[in-house]
């Protein structure tokens, strides 16, 4: 990531720092380990991000189509105007569970021999950085837009999907218990819209004074 | 090189085959390295080519300016049209000497960090090949989503965004005598979500039994 130009590297229930093996390994982007940080959770990482982009080495169920790593880098880099963006790996081993690829907004599968598809994770992170280097130097400059408006952070979308699973709870829309699809099936919706700041906030308005007025139909606590 | 769909890889004084390590650290490339050749000189592995790109990590007194990754990866796809073409990387201690990039008639750069350019040798391979394996085909259809779901009509659309405006009314969100712009925000990211058939279903479940359970908290009749 150094080699591309980026700096800040976020680990999630990653193992403790300083790791000497890792040190020993980074060559001379000490740095950057030097300055990463450790969270508990994916939602804590992306927390302040204009985007997040999950690497997949397989399209999944409810993924909307992931995009090619060049097509979802010059979207990226877009994002990059408003503010941070994050790429999102996961490990080697596993890579990112279904809950994780749900939790960010974007997709992205680097093309690759149907035979042998799967990169290790050192040359997807390379690639992909790669590709953001270039989509970010080639990032034409932004057209104006008559209605050119802010995207929605991550974390506030991840507050009016919270209010909506509360407000679809309280009015007896959603059983906690059968949950369903629901919450996975908005939260891939929103993800396609592209949720913009202020249709957040219409819609948190709405879903708030609506649950505000609600009695229930159903008392799941019995 | 084998997720990128590449399987002939030269040596040129190369350490003896079989290698353990090399095995153990190949994983199910195994097959590559059972086939690679070892010759005793650069000139030997690219004979039959029709073109050799060699890889450098910075501009040399070279014949031609090198060019970038990505226009040489289209070059080369091109003369792949002739027959064999043969991507050149130096050790990961000391590069290619420059009587090696004479050798070849092209070379390449990886954009990268002017502050730390030089990525290591799996690094560069992968790049490369990735490049290549780009521009050989054109980029490839998307992927195809499990999840594939019919469109909404437009009549659903327009049925749940009449829903929304009622509840928002009956709940005392949306004031009918004043209604702003909140029905145009809404039309306007439903049409970018292109929403689904199933997806409307939902929301308009959700919406109907949020307003079956408001009260209201205005009334906008007095």
């Amino acid at each position: 990531m150094k080699t591309m130009g980026f700096t800040r590297l976020i680990l999630v229930q990653g193992p403790p720092l300083p790791d000497p093996q890792a040190e020993a390994m980074a060559s001379n982007a000490g740095d950057i380990l030097e300055a990463a940080v450790r969270v508990a959770t994916l939602a804590d990482a992306l927390r302040g991000c204009y985007g997040a982009l999950a690497l997949t080495a397989r399209s999944r169920e409810l993924a909307t189509p992931p995009l090619w790593a060049r097509e979802a880098a010059a979207e990226m880099a877009q994002l990059c105007r408003h503010g941070d963006v994050a790429l999102v790996f996961g490990n080697e081993t596993t890579g990112l569970s279904n809950e994780e690829l749900a939790i960010c907004g974007r997709w992205a599968m680097i093309p690759a021999n149907p035979a042998y598809s799967s990169l290790n994770l050192a040359a997807a992170v390379q690639v992909m950085c790669y590709e953001m280097r270039l989509a970010l130097s080639e990032l034409p400059a932004a057209p104006q837009s008559c209605a050119a408006d802010i995207p929605a952070r991550h974390d506030e979308i991840e507050g009016l999907l919270a209010e909506i699973e509360s407000a679809a709870i309280t009015c007896g829309f959603l059983d906690p218990q059968r949950p369903g699809r629901l919450m996975l099936r908005l939260r891939r919706l929103f993800a396609r819209a592209r949720l913009e700041k202020n249709e957040v906030n219409i819609l948190r308005g709405l879903i708030a004074t609506l649950a505000r007025t609600s009695r229930g139909d159903f008392d799941h606590s019995t």
